[in-house]
């Protein structure tokens, strides 16, 4: 955690247990980005990983609560619609709704992404 | 790039020129949790970084393209609202909207978040 945030968010909370105590997490918190990193690789390593592969194109991100040292994640996948592209008869977008849990069953994150999506070779 | 990868997001297109130049992004491209997290960095070492740290509560990305090895990035943040909280005096969030450019001025990341700000104290 203190080395993600080091390299890409050197904000107290992050790094310092006395300042993260002091702070609006009363303790120690992951980077939200760290949590957004680990969750690509959960998903990356995971059944969702496609044969074209997981290209994200956007999506709506939110953390309700951090992720703390010692937490043991994982995601779970839910497919909301897949709409086939008009113009490229291979090509789609799967909305996907991830949800990124910790130990306890608590949401650290919820990704609902837009994700370019192919059909298998005919 | 390939090392953020490597650790968050091993997928080919990520890691390997070859297999990148065959994908739908024709050439190796970061992952767009990496632009995601470098542009993380160039807040907290902005102008933008506040007092009491920039807190996300989440937001919309979106990844209009991909960042390529040697871009340069910057990001132009603008405050759209400030909501201030009902019930805490202190506390309230503004919508920034943080768009992460090239070095030729193209959007490789529009990330329009949620986040807790505090007032000055009196």
């Amino acid at each position: 955690m203190k080395e993600f945030a080091g390299e890409f968010d050197p904000q107290p909370f992050h790094l310092d247990e006395a300042a993260a105590a002091e702070s609006v997490f009363k303790g120690l918190a992951a980077s939200g980005w760290h949590t957004a990193a680990a969750t690509m690789r959960l998903l990356a390593d995971g059944e969702m990983a496609l044969s074209d592969g997981l290209i994200g194109l956007g999506g709506e991100i939110s953390w309700p609560r951090p992720t703390r040292a010692g937490d043991v994640l994982h995601v779970e996948t839910e497919i909301l619609e897949i709409i086939p592209s008009r113009s490229k008869p291979r090509q789609g977008i799967a909305k996907m709704r991830n949800t990124t849990l910790n130990q306890n069953g608590e949401p650290v994150q919820v990704f609902t992404a837009s994700v370019l999506v192919f059909r298998r070779q005919a």
